[in-house]
């Protein structure tokens, strides 16, 4: 069968600038923000009309930094340690075919004030990502209470995030430039753990990644309280 | 920005046949029955490994017979009488820039003997409707609780469906060849009122369409019980 070719109605204007440390589903990271700004020649503000009505999103897209390597049948997906290999397509790994994403994001607002803006929360977009479409999620028909998956039926677990001096100090420098709450943001995203896969800990190990206008950057100690998942400590917020 | 080129990696086989009648989101024809099978190229055993455990998966496919006709920034959908316009983006119509959709339907099992084939139910897809990728449904993250859609919260309210005796006994004869209860999917299909718009009730009007490897014919009457709502009488099962 022939090709399908479609091109990109938007792009994702997102808090998330990297691909590490991106929420591995949206949801999981309820105060991340960011903006769909739809191309010119899609920016018609009567193909939104009554789009207000819907609290959430979906957003179809395409995986444009992992696009162009090739598809793998199989993939270690995060819930599984990262050491178990499962089919691609019992996943929602990048590594796909046609590298399409999908994801149900929060719909906050509208902006007509300049083209066509959705003002979007509670994402997993990394910023440029380019949109394809976007569809209302349909309460009766999306919200499936029957269904069951085996091995990941729940929200993963989470890590307990603290914040050192100088990250504490650099937050409150940084928090006055933006509308979100950095330390909600921060930790929502570290409690996931963003580590590709389980790795002993190793205190003398920083991490970092880009998140809105600054480095973030973070180490792993060993909870007392518990054996197998560690503790996140912030440790810096460096300006870009 | 440069358009993306996508491959279907497998096709619908659907007992839906042909557009009209189709139900208008998966889920409210649960007797509907389909295959989709995976294209050689694509039909690696290994990269459905793990799908067994998902209930329910996510179709991204292609809307093929209406893919070359031009998008409209409003459209008027069934949900809201056929006679108010919103926005595209607002429902999920196919006339959209990218003619993408996206279903949530029932895995009953996975047939490996011939390639791969996912045997499914509960589906809103066309026959020969070409695959871009398949999903595991992740309930922690698809199932929205909160979500909220102003116009169409629930699921449409349905018409009595009933036979004539003709039917009857053309449904007798027809069942035997089929695995699916012929009476549950003419019920589930028609009770939906699949007419495009609201229209007054001509008794005299028959309405046709093929289903699996049938003609079904079918009339409204006037329900004394209900003003706004007919009655449907399915009036024959033509064989083709």
């Amino acid at each position: 069968m022939t090709s399908f070719e479609f091109k990109p109605i938007a792009i994702v204007e997102s808090c998330f600038k990297q691909k590490f440390a991106i929420p591995r589903q949206p949801g999981l990271v309820p105060e991340s923000r960011g903006r769909i700004r739809f191309f010119p020649e899609f920016a018609v503000p009567e193909a939104v009309e009554g789009l207000e009505q819907s609290s959430h999103i979906w957003v179809q897209f395409v995986f444009h930094q992992t696009m162009l390597e090739s598809w793998s049948s199989k993939v270690r997906p995060p819930r599984l340690g990262g050491n178990k290999k499962i089919g691609v397509f019992a996943t929602r790994s990048t590594h796909r075919p046609n590298p399409i994403g999908l994801s149900v994001i929060k719909l906050d607002s509208i902006d007509l004030s300049e083209g066509v803006v959705l003002e979007v929360s509670s994402l997993d977009l990394l910023d440029q990502t380019p949109v394809l479409d976007i569809k209302p999620y349909l309460p009766y028909a999306d919200r499936v209470n029957e269904a069951t998956l085996g091995f990941a039926e729940n929200a993963p677990s989470v890590l307990e995030v603290s914040f050192s001096e100088i990250a504490e100090y650099q937050m409150h420098e940084l928090q006055n430039g933006h509308s979100l709450n950095l330390r909600n943001l921060i930790t929502q995203v570290l409690q996931q753990d963003p580590r590709p896969a389980y790795q002993q800990v190793d205190p003398k190990r920083e991490y970092g990644v880009e998140l809105l206008n600054f480095n973030l950057k973070w180490r792993y100690v060993a909870d007392s309280k518990s054996s197998s998942m560690p503790r996140v400590i912030v440790t810096a917020l460096d300006q870009l």
